[in-house]
């Protein structure tokens, strides 16, 4: 693929469009943190960053762009792990996080219009103060939303109310063409058609530029209780999610941890976590209108806990104790890599039923290749990070046992009939196992829809499916 | 579009390939029943039809027909509204009533996997069994799954549940060129490319052909109650229903219904509705997993629905009571039928709080066009069925006024910020429309996307886009 390089005219002609020279990065006041993401690795600058302010704007830039073949590459606040969000061929690269207004809070459709640029936690935040909920959880809260559609985001709460997928229900789009089209609306049925707005979802930026959202909200349980369960090892932590999901008592969230991880988010936030009898939990979450039905279920699931062999089931129902523990399970991905060199992640999906598997392989991997790995993740739903680190390997065995190792678990996945990504998405960095992971049949209908949207793949191009 | 007509060398290769005569109709072997679907008005019959039994027989069949340019079309109960299965440039119709199998409820994943032809009340009566549940529920219990997910089905319990699109995780999908393909999978997350599996939902059979599913399920409410609230007009019961949203206490169901559809479902299933002081109901479903945990949530909207001018709050705990409703509720479609000579239908989803506009300004189309116009459907979700009646016009007056009325609503649904289809599908029927309220760019990508699937446009083609 070759692009056209930008030019003093093009700089002078998006200054015209943009009007408002601040907003026009070049040279040298462009941050070196638009040349790279949080974790993947890949780097490159980009000729020009243009902060955008509406819509309108953003049309106008990919117009130009799309007709003088100079490629473009959209971004919010940069917290993704897969290099999606960098621009491999360099070009434009449009910084979405101006346009960061709540637009509208719909309370007779339970609907939220944002731009792209707000932050999950602004969301979270200015929804609850409406007794409302937005149910998608994902870690990093200081992403944006439209990071969060691109990627189709999950989280910690999957287990009982599904991904960013599902609480999308229209999106404002720029075309490659620089058209502006709205899919899907404040409707909650649709069947008018292919669903574009799905297509949208988990894109990455590669069909188009999302300028708007409308999220569904849904009401806003009025009571959440945690329980951490220690277990004697992890097989048996992991081995009771399924039986956990098979009694029927789904909670909002199971997520397991080891004793590693805990240790290096100890060091990490220098602080002790709540408790210390053993090497694996099991960290449930349950939420509700009242106490008494969050009690019924969680007092079932404790029962099975303590069945399937765990040492003990710590309920904390104070404020407290539960920021205590979701802090530490929180600062899990910083801690890790504040306890290594360099490190690049696997975030897999298997059904729940294989994740045991999945992570005792990865264990295992440790030796077999030498390398260290820490994972901890998503029980309930299936999703794993797994992070392989570098520590003291220098650049040819780091480069090698990364390779090693990552093939080693996307085959494993594979065979457990698990994806290449559960919630971070293919961006750059993956492209090569999603490849691997997929028939040729699906890739080539991938590549296909690109070039319908895209036909001169000037948007994010080098990422995904090519 | 020009497609091979099917000759006896054809035939003589269909039979080799399937093995048995039996399940290769020709001639007057081709019931009527396969020319049309429920309602559209589209006849058209198939020069050949195929029973199969096998996704390997799909396969073989589909690629055959793509080699030979002979036009495939699938099909499931014929129960479509939009003649979406009717095959209008005739080649082959693929009968998959006989793939009807269930094949894996695993409750460790919550996933049931299931061939396309298993009937919609076949699925909820196993899983419930079990325990487990499966939400949507469209009317049309008859219905096949593989129709449901072709046309993204809805159903009463879109309020608090969604719709079939939410409860797909996996495909398995003969493409165009005779390959089978999986899409999606038992996992519960999934950010591994463009969702190819949202796709195909909602497609309508123009993408691929659907030869097995897997279900998202979750645990079974224990209880379900009724609440039928008679209200002095319809105004004030449709008015209601944004204050009931607004309210955070979200029912499973609100339907409306008014006089005229209860007495023509009173004559058609010969049994009086247990309320006749008033013209306009909502009714509501509440479900839950405890007696006390339900009744709190209708005691809030029972109130709502008082301060809002209902005339009585009925409650109905009892299975017979339920049942004498509902019943009613279910017959609304055949009942209206069963009243006129022939009729069409409109399907559009507005946002909530416009549904009251939508059906005031449907009432006034009656004398306006000089047409009866009959109106139900789902208020909570906003997605309304309007049918047309034709009643002793002549053929000429008839598709004049039908016409005309259809042009007004579709009119009015997009300035209302809805869409042509909440769940019944574009198909054949409602191409214009869609054409008319979606913009170019968004018709040019979706026929776009057909090009990448099916080059040679052999799968149900004339439907969704065309």
């Amino acid at each position: 693929m070759s692009y056209k390089i930008i030019d003093s005219k093009d700089i002078k002609n998006i200054i015209e469009i943009i009007k408002d020279e601040d907003r026009v990065l070049i040279g040298e006041n462009i941050s070196e943190e638009y040349s790279h993401d949080e974790l993947s690795g890949v780097n490159k600058s980009p000729e020009l960053v243009v902060k955008v302010s509406s819509t309108e704007e953003v049309s106008e830039i990919v117009k130009y762009a799309n007709e003088h073949n100079i490629v473009i590459t959209g971004r919010g606040a940069g917290t993704g792990l897969v290099g999606a969000a960098v621009p491999v061929f360099g070009g434009i690269v449009l910084d979405l996080t101006l346009m960061n207004h709540i637009l509208e809070l719909d309370e007779e459709n339970l609907t939220l219009t944002v731009e792209p640029g707000v932050l999950l936690m602004e969301i979270s935040k200015y929804v609850e103060e409406h007794d409302l909920f937005y149910p998608p959880d994902p870690g990093e809260k200081t992403a944006t939303i439209g990071g969060n559609i691109s990627t189709n985001a999950g989280g910690m709460r999957a287990v009982k109310y599904g991904v960013t997928r599902d609480y999308v229900r229209g999106l404002e789009v720029v075309l490659p063409n620089g058209d502006i089209v709205n899919f899907g609306g404040k409707v909650v049925k649709n069947s008018s058609g292919y669903s574009l707005k799905d297509l949208m979802v988990g894109s990455e930026g590669t069909l188009g530029i999302i300028t708007k959202a409308i999220l569904k909200l849904i009401p806003l349980p009025k009571k959440a209780i945690s329980l951490l369960v220690p277990f004697p090892d992890l097989d048996k932590a992991i081995g009771t999610v399924p039986k956990i999901i098979k009694s029927k008592s789904i909670p909002t969230a199971i997520e397991f941890m080891q004793r590693a991880a805990i240790v290096s988010s100890e060091e990490y936030l220098g602080k002790k976590f709540p408790d210390n009898q053993s090497d694996a939990y099991l960290l449930l979450t349950f939420d509700g209108d009242s106490k008494e039905e969050i009690e019924r279920t969680y007092d079932r699931v404790a029962k099975i806990c303590l069945e399937e062999g765990a040492i003990d089931v710590l309920i904390s129902d104070t404020d407290e104790r539960q920021e205590s523990i979701w802090t530490a399970r929180g600062a899990f991905l910083e801690a890790i890599k504040a306890s290594t060199t360099e490190m690049d992640e696997v975030d897999v999906v298997v059904p729940r039923n294989k994740v045991s598997t999945f992570v005792k392989f990865t264990d295992e991997l440790q030796e077999k290749v030498g390398i260290r790995i820490r994972s901890f993740g998503h029980a309930g739903d299936g999703n794993l990070h797994v992070y392989i680190l570098r520590d003291n390997l220098n650049e040819s065995e780091w480069h090698k046992k990364l390779e090693k190792a990552m093939g080693y678990m996307y085959e494993k996945a594979n065979e457990l009939e698990g994806q290449v990504s559960g919630e971070h998405g293919i961006g750059f960095a993956k492209v090569p196992y999603i490849k691997k992971s997929l028939p040729k049949d699906s890739i080539d209908i991938m590549r296909g829809i690109k070039g319908v949207f895209d036909p001169n793949n000037i948007l994010n191009p080098g990422k995904v499916c090519e």
